[in-house]
């Protein structure tokens, strides 16, 4: 998972719930691409994901606007078409598109302690 | 992790990731306590979560409104206080407000195709 940085609301998160039906090279694969499909479009911010040994998995993308969501599912629409479909690898998913209006982090420092923080 | 209902826009979901410091039996607990606690409560629709091996992990919790949100927090946070702080589990952790204005799922059948719905 990426250092999970915060962005300064409001902006959008893409929250990816899943299940795998196979955890698969192929999958990896696809997610690589995915993921540097993503880093090269406009208003990219980041990607946080984490997937246990069960198969089930979150994967978070934030993005500047709705606009710059729309425009990179149209996008990965197109490549996943072009080869195999994502739902090859799943049972479920599920999608949904959030506007972020706050946040907000806690970071340990060296006296153990913490704080709270914004970036 | 939960069988990741939908809900119905708009809603709310707080997308809580983090990094554990070490995983231990205390902070089962402590998260089974804050799980029970948010079903108790007004607006709460649904909570999923996943976490790896590695102690990075991701939460997220569904609400009806905004202010279910804030009251929960409010709750969890007095009672939290009232034990050991739930700072003392973590690492780091990022606590993201949003709302919820799109979602659709995908389920595989039967015959291995699958099928977009909505719940």
């Amino acid at each position: 998972m990426a250092s999970s940085p915060l962005f300064a609301p409001p902006y959008y998160a893409v929250i990816f719930t899943s299940l795998l039906a196979e955890h698969t090279k192929e999958y990896d694969e696809t997610s690589n691409e995915t993921y540097e499909l993503a880093q090269g479009q406009p208003g990219f911010l980041g990607v946080e994901s984490v997937r246990d040994a069960g198969g089930q998995g979150a994967t978070i993308s934030y993005w500047r606007t709705e606009d710059d969501v729309k425009n990179f599912r149209k996008i990965a629409t197109h490549r996943h078409a072009q080869k195999r479909g994502r739902e090859a690898f799943y049972e479920r998913y599920e999608v949904r598109v959030a506007k972020v209006e706050k946040e907000y982090a806690w970071r340990r420092k060296e006296d153990g302690v913490g704080e709270y923080v914004r970036e």
